[in-house]
């Protein structure tokens, strides 16, 4: 409700920083999560709602994501040249997944379709990368926040999807700093839904 | 969105900034807003929705206000003896109502009920004395974010109302700094309406 994106304290053992999972609980309730991470033999199906079907929109029409690197890994990836992402060894992208970082390496092809690519390059240039990589498709700008900040501050972004959490984080990183008036651009829609969150829409 | 309350730059002309009257329109369009300014002959009665209900508790249980120095006038008030309030003669409060300032003035009488009293008092203290004056029934903080941020620090405060208007305004006063993990001592309802709003609700 502050608008803190993410916590404080990021690290191996908390990718969200003081956040925790408070930021994600409403997406791990849902039949999209379930099936991500495998259902269990008589375990919980997940929620069909509201939650759901956006929570679905994840994979479909996407091309190619963009990444910064505080969302690659935690604070110092860039010295282990062994770390390979949060994901394991099929990350759910399953696309061409560019990462965006001062320190390059050699592009990462992991299974099941994604390829991390590692990109030094402004947001525009990175969005002219990933869009020729997405054969037509969308390119989901995936976060963090402070790059999400950036996109949408150089106007790049056709779509926001931001969901709000009813916790008050009250540090960490903040995603709406220095975009006043934003929303005249976009047509707005908001709702909340019974797991206590609001899903916010930009469209334009 | 990113938690500005009220926007910069308040004046006499502008008494929310540059927030101008944005935070305010899904107010204004309510039946409680119509009848409060008096329903012109054939002009819109106003809508009865969710807006309209959360709206019409102004009222209601209220036996006393509570509001800061930034709400009873614009910046500098403290110098003008004339100066009576935005409210005009017959204010909307219709209880006692406390004004905290450092630089108290005499009892303001005005008609419809209201009395504004002027109050050099810490929050729990002059919550003490506007308990003692609603003669058993609740006290409202009115606001201005500052104060209504200083009385939730606090912990004197049993239910709160805040509407969340889908705009950015970039600057301004924050409502929720400083105030981490404050949600845990509530029971959090949050609902969007068809006008764009969100109201949460918190009530311990």
């Amino acid at each position: 409700m502050d608008g803190f994106a993410t916590g404080e304290g990021l690290s191996l053992e908390a990718p969200f920083g003081h956040a925790g999972g408070r930021l994600h609980e409403w997406m791990m309730a849902t039949r999209f999560w379930a099936q991500l991470a495998g259902v269990q033999q008589g375990g919980p199906a997940g929620t069909t709602g509201v939650d759901d079907a956006f929570a679905e929109q994840h994979g479909p029409g996407i091309g190619a994501e963009i990444m910064g690197a505080g969302t690659f890994g935690p604070p110092g990836w860039q010295d282990d040249p062994s770390w390979r992402g949060w994901w394991g060894e099929e990350p759910p992208f399953r696309t061409p997944t560019f990462v965006l970082t001062h320190r390059p390496r050699p592009p990462l092809p992991m299974e099941g379709g994604t390829t991390f690519h590692f990109l030094d390059a402004a947001p525009a240039q990175a969005l002219e990368v990933a869009r020729e990589a997405a054969g037509g498709l969308d390119v989901r700008i995936g976060g963090g926040p402070s790059m999400v900040r950036e996109f949408l501050a150089a106007g790049l972004v056709d779509h926001l999807h931001v969901v709000q959490v009813p916790i008050l984080l009250g540090r960490g990183v903040r995603l709406w700093d220095g975009l006043e008036g934003l929303e005249q651009q976009y047509a707005v829609e908001v709702v909340s839904t019974p797991s206590g969150v609001t899903h916010l829409t930009f469209t334009r």
